[in-house]
């Protein structure tokens, strides 16, 4: 059986600009892996409305899991919840629950709990909530979208939250190896291997370091004993050339 | 006139499973937002020929530049260049003009131009090449999708080549402050702010260092006076807390 697949979208013209390198994408790819679902397809679109409720669709009818990042803090700019709403033509206002949570804080820290503050209780009916243990303005989960803060110790902390409540597949296991002869000298052989394993991916990701071509030679599967079969035949190959 | 816009499709596995951090988007962004073209949205797919046809006629229909990179080195999991031709219904075969660059760099190297080496020369008719000077093998342009290598200092020096050729528009100039408040707190002034400077676009950033909350402020347009006028006055907005 196929492993389950996720997407992610990500949100914000900071990233789209290069003003900001974003860093969730290779956190969330990291941590799907473990749990053995295969993140398929990522979509990063600017701060605009029909480019998020048009990818969100698209990728929640595809995949079984999407997760969203960026767009959900108090400022003008942030508009996901809003464009999560009208994607799944769902309602949305500020809502009890999370106008209590983002109260409660606000009271303990002497803020005001103003305007800009409440929109972050904006969450769309038939969401539930996300927890966020580092600055309390909730994510929400909305049938298979999981929408999640951009950052970075947010991400990951409502990634921590989300992640028992996704369905994972067989651990896909890796073994690499590092050959220090071009592509082109490792491809035939690679080839081959790669035709006497059919249930593995084998991947072959070139580098250049120092001016001397080399490729990083990977294997993942679910069968252990396949992987390790595979990969006693690849150390063979270029016996004086592996690292 | 609105400036030009890009979109970029990466492929490979390798990203996706979190075993290698993508570089590329962030340079290309960068490069692309100094010429004054929009990168407005990325997607990233696996080694599958289906998921790039698709992606890459969705992106060339709604953009005006396409850029991909990875996929088109000689081993079996590069499908690039197979795949773009598919996508455009465009013959494919080893060209001459690709084939002789090839020949004549395995030659200098005393390299065998073995057949993975000859399939690095396969490139789709129509396509006019992409100088490579790192590694030789080329890229190559067809229509509006620029079809270049995944790793960086090729894709880097691909971009070069490529960047005269691409119609830029009027440079989006971008001044940033660092306001060490809550975004809650800066919300309410900064949405008066981007209201009264419809022209503008003004984003804010958070973050949370050393448990501090606060938030970068960008304001990016192509009109320098007016970009100087809302950068005075949100400087005006919170003295104390600037940096």
């Amino acid at each position: 059986m196929p492993n389950p697949t996720a997407a992610m979208l990500v949100i914000g013209d900071e990233i789209l600009s290069g003003r900001t390198r974003d860093s969730n994408m290779h956190y969330l790819a990291q941590e799907l892996t473990k749990i053995g679902v295969s993140l398929t397809e990522v979509r990063m679109v600017v701060d605009d409305t029909d480019a998020i409720v048009d990818a969100v669709n698209a990728l929640r009818a595809q995949y079984d899991t999407v997760v969203t990042s960026g767009g959900i803090g108090p400022t003008h700019d942030d508009i996901t919840a809003d464009a999560i709403a009208q994607a799944f033509g769902a309602h949305i206002d500020i809502r009890d629950d999370a106008r209590a949570l983002l109260a409660a804080h606000y009271e303990r820290q002497g803020s005001e709990f103003n305007a800009a503050r409440q929109r972050m209780a904006r969450i769309p009916d038939g969401a539930t909530l996300i927890d966020n243990p580092v600055s309390i303005a909730p994510g929400f989960t909305m049938e298979n979208v999981h929408v999640m803060a951009g950052v970075p110790s947010v991400f990951q902390a409502m990634v921590a939250s989300v992640l028992p409540h996704i369905t994972g597949g067989a651990p896909l296991l890796s073994q690499s190896l590092r050959i220090n002869r071009g592509e082109g000298d490792i491809a035939g052989p690679l080839g081959d291997l790669a035709a006497a394993f059919p249930d593995l991916s084998i991947g072959s990701y070139p580098f250049v370091r120092d001016g001397v071509f080399g490729a990083n030679i990977v294997i993942r599967g679910t069968d252990a004993g396949q992987v390790d079969a595979a990969m006693t035949r690849l150390a063979g190959l270029f016996p004086g050339d592996c690292a």
